[in-house]
């Protein structure tokens, strides 16, 4: 898959899993909605009460800012499928223009947010890998 | 959610993400077809040829047997919502009778196998850690 084909199947992907690492190693994922722009990807942590699991991710980020998303489709039509899988350096923010902008970023893409804009701390990655797959393209 | 559903959810779950550590630390994710049975989780390497970054993941397990497995469901409708996501400690096999029943149990989950049942390595997970998530209980 070449890149254009990655981002146009993150771009138009609706959720991806998110993978940080802990001090330990132990490897957190959680499954996000995001929005990508240009090299950019963002994924703002929403205004539910949250269990300590799911902030974690934020924790995972401050001490060791590399990070690995990946989203995929999956049909019992086998050679559909398809995943495109990136890295980065993240960082957090809980407010400011990068946060106004990722919260913008994030109410366009998904009608559910339009009513109650996510106010959480947003996840900023700079994507400086991209690597897609299809079965397609691999032959089977 | 309590481990009786976790289970039931990822078990019956077609695809989910699995993460593996490079030595370097970087973390792999790629989606896989798996079964559950018990604690153990197993995954085939399929007969498709692959290139190395699908290989990966069984040079990772072997630098360091300690993996993540996502599953999840998405729809729009965001109170639907669950994760399941279990860690444990893996190895891989290319044959005998750990190969054959991870073989079988992908097969019986898979009719996409059954014609042409795969023949690569396998990789087996004892889970040790349990975790599950549903938006429904979060009272989302």
């Amino acid at each position: 898959m070449v890149i254009d084909e990655a981002r146009l199947c993150l771009t138009s992907a609706r959720v991806a899993t998110l993978a940080t690492a802990r001090s330990s190693g132990e490897i957190d994922l959680v499954p996000i909605t995001f929005a990508v722009a240009g090299n950019q990807l963002v994924s703002v942590v929403d205004h539910k009460p949250k269990t300590t699991p799911h902030l974690r991710r934020l924790e995972n980020i401050t001490g060791n800012p590399r990070v690995t998303v990946l989203a995929h489709s999956y049909e019992e039509e086998w050679n559909r499928l398809w995943w495109v899988r990136v890295r980065g350096t993240a960082r957090t923010t809980a407010s400011g223009p990068d946060h106004r902008d990722a919260v913008r970023l994030m109410v366009d893409k998904y009608p559910q947010l339009v009513d109650t804009p996510p106010t959480g701390p947003v996840i900023i990655l700079e994507i400086d890998e991209w690597l897609g797959w299809t079965a397609r393209q691999s032959g089977s």
